[in-house]
């Protein structure tokens, strides 16, 4: 079995709702938009992400017998329901934006039209997906904002939230314009390129640090990148140098070295020292050890001598917003405009569009939200993707969803291309979709 | 195929490591442990969790054909790593803390003791399965702790990053003590018992907030627990009340409500006295909404009537710690002890053994990490758990792991059992461990 793609990865309530739903009839066609109520404290803007899983997800659903057996079992549901999951497959309309879109809160980046039980039942994994790679797609355009052209590398795995985080972490990174990952799952799976090192128990596994080199590029000669700081920094540097002839009179040349510990910018620069001292001047340093866009930008704007840089755990996980505060919610049923009104959580009503409006340079200006009716110059940004549960056209592919991000993270305005938090973009609710959110509230 | 079970989700370096000890014939007896550097700042103590995933991760382990086929293909490998993963199964001893248990920094809570490249290879999952649960299972002790009894169930499915993370997270906090999850698959794969209500979108598709009431009671007269944010909670209590009538007549009782927004502790006053004016003195009024712990101790301490929590995102994230500072480190290879000296990453070398010490009144009093030749009285923690890769018993189930967990919280001294982080639990370094680390140092 494969979790991710169970119809049962869900809460209970959308199974208890849609049985609901079924008694009552209510299977006409109900709209729901996934949107983000405010940003993260530490975010100037949001990239949308996700939608490849979101699209495979609905267009591969399906209960299986085993599971239908199961719920049978749990004596929790009517038959009614049982039956309508037997044959359940997704048959709705998607809308949304194209994966890599810069967007902004109040912005609606998917919207579904479906069967109410249908759009229901699934809400949660849709929002599990959306959350998540939007998350690191943001987060990741931070880092690559700050890193001068550098190459950043997903080193994450190990502190990501269990299996798919980790391989889904890899992709969005990549999407916002990291070089590749170290995930060799991620790279048969995605076709991201693929880095990697040695680890300090390579090191530690021989009883000579020089040793250890040697061996690693006895067996990469391709890619000699040697970890460096297991003992002492510039001293395995200095073994680094005089290992050379040796190597050289193999056919192995060293490509470069990785730091992971202590004050990265002043080992970089002894190093650098050593290395081109030593006749290496073409040995590149890779560094790693607790990067986050900060440090990055750090490192970048003092001229630390370091090529690379690898990116873990602050990246994988969102350290500083390790979640959204994205909502998917019921803006229209059987032809009505509804509205949630909850203390600090009211939403816009209705199908929306998202417009948006450049500077003559080129430079995001302002988006005007609106509905769907009200059509307007300018770009809109949400557009079909899905009909009758089938896909319009296969999803792009992930090149071609990183260069879109490539070119909107180059639209940017400065104020927003900064790690601290600027001025709030201009986004405008339109009068249109302010009427209609009055007419709602008078209906109530 | 199921991605989580996948060798290939490992780190690339892990590869090229194995290939270079294979090329040298490294392939005898390595000892990583894995262990926490330090404490989150939020955290007193942590929660081991997890060892279930990694023992079947480990007990499972190998290479598909397609695997194989693709690893050839990327031509990074050499003939003799794709045989020897042709073949790979996980032949090693493990030793490990029990799940559920309380430790501290510089405690291993597993043990793996396996031929180099294996022991290399499985590094990236297990860190990154150890990593997750623990996380998550000593966030929610936090919680746990804090809720007077009162019952906390997991709504985290949606943003949790991830299925994986979705499904272990409810496995996480049900060990900690958690009543239960909203995840469908959590409750299937783990027997976690479920609890769901209903959504917003539920009132929203009915013109009436009463109808939705009546229609939902209906689907599911054993479950009826009524959301009553959508517009105007007081409001929505009152109807509760009024439809009280109707529902009694088909034999239907209103098991509670759900708050979701505002001012938790004020609405459930209002709405505790609107119910039990209402003769529904037995309903009961769950809470819900951006909770964490401190949310929860300020309306467990300020008597707030609400009966039951959900805590979803701050729970399923870690929001205030959302990694740990986790390594896996070379304590050995062939019989010789290994220490890393990288700045401000130092490891203790060796096998350790972790024995607890009590007080009087059976509180934990201080721990003593030593060498596993250093035999002490007390209680050694760390324990056999599979033997040349096969378990030595099956896993406990869930619920006496969540014993376990129980009686370990249980145990902790008061100044750990507070949100606020008191003085660090006594752990020593026994003079064995100091003396070993030494005698590597002389050798480095």
């Amino acid at each position: 079995m494969n979790p991710s793609a169970s119809a049962l990865l869900t809460d209970l309530y959308e199974l208890t709702m849609a049985q609901a739903y079924l008694e009552q009839e209510m299977t006409g066609p109900a709209v729901f938009e996934l949107f983000v109520r405010k940003l993260p404290a530490n975010r100037n803007f949001l990239v949308a992400a996700g939608l490849e899983q979101v699209l495979n997800y609905l267009a591969q659903l399906q209960v299986t017998q085993e599971e239908l057996a199961w719920l049978d079992q749990s004596r929790r549901f009517s038959s009614g329901l049982l039956h309508y999951l037997e044959t359940l497959r997704f048959t709705g309309d998607v809308e949304a934006m194209a994966e890599g879109t810069i967007f902004f809160p109040h912005e609606p980046i998917l919207r579904i039209i479906a069967p109410l039980p249908q759009a229901q039942l699934v809400e949660s994994r849709v929002m599990n997906l959306l959350n998540f790679q939007t998350m690191v797609a943001s987060k990741a355009a931070r880092s690559v904002l700050v890193a001068g052209g550098k190459p950043l590398i997903d080193f994450g795995l190990r502190r990501a939230h269990g299996a798919e985080a980790g391989l889904l972490a890899a992709r969005a990174s990549y999407l916002s314009g990291f070089a590749g990952t170290a995930t060799v799952l991620a790279g048969r799976m995605y076709g991201i390129p693929l880095y990697g090192t040695m680890a300090h128990s390579f090191v530690q596994a021989h009883e000579e640090e020089s040793l250890s080199f040697e061996h690693f590029a006895q067996a990469q000669p391709d890619n000699v990148i040697l970890l460096i700081d297991t003992y002492d920094t510039e001293a395995a540097a200095r073994k680094v140098v005089a290992l050379v002839p040796e190597l050289r009179a193999k056919g192995i040349s060293v490509k470069g070295v990785r730091l992971d510990s202590g004050d990265l910018a002043d080992h970089a620069r002894k190093v650098r020292r050593i290395l081109d001292e030593g006749g290496l001047s073409h040995a590149q340093i890779l560094a790693s050890g607790n990067l986050d866009e900060h440090r990055l930008r750090d490192l970048v704007q003092n001229d630390a001598p370091i090529d690379s840089f690898a990116v873990g755990t602050a990246m994988t996980t969102s350290s500083d917003a390790p979640s959204l505060d994205c909502a998917y919610k019921l803006q229209e049923y059987a032809g009505r405009p509804t509205r949630k009104r909850s203390e600090g959580k009211v939403t816009w009503p209705g199908r929306k569009q998202v417009y948006r409006y450049y500077t003559q340079d080129g430079q995001l200006n302002h988006d005007i939200v609106t509905t769907d009716r009200d059509h307007r110059p300018g770009e809109p940004l949400l557009q079909p993707v899905m009909r009758e549960g089938r896909l319009l056209e296969l999803s792009p592919d992930l090149g071609k969803v990183r260069r879109h991000a490539a070119t909107q993270l180059g639209q940017l305005p400065e104020s927003l291309r900064t790690l601290e938090i600027g001025p709030a973009y201009d986004v405008r609710i339109s009068p249109d979709l302010q009427n209609l959110a009055q007419a709602v509230d008078r209906s109530l």
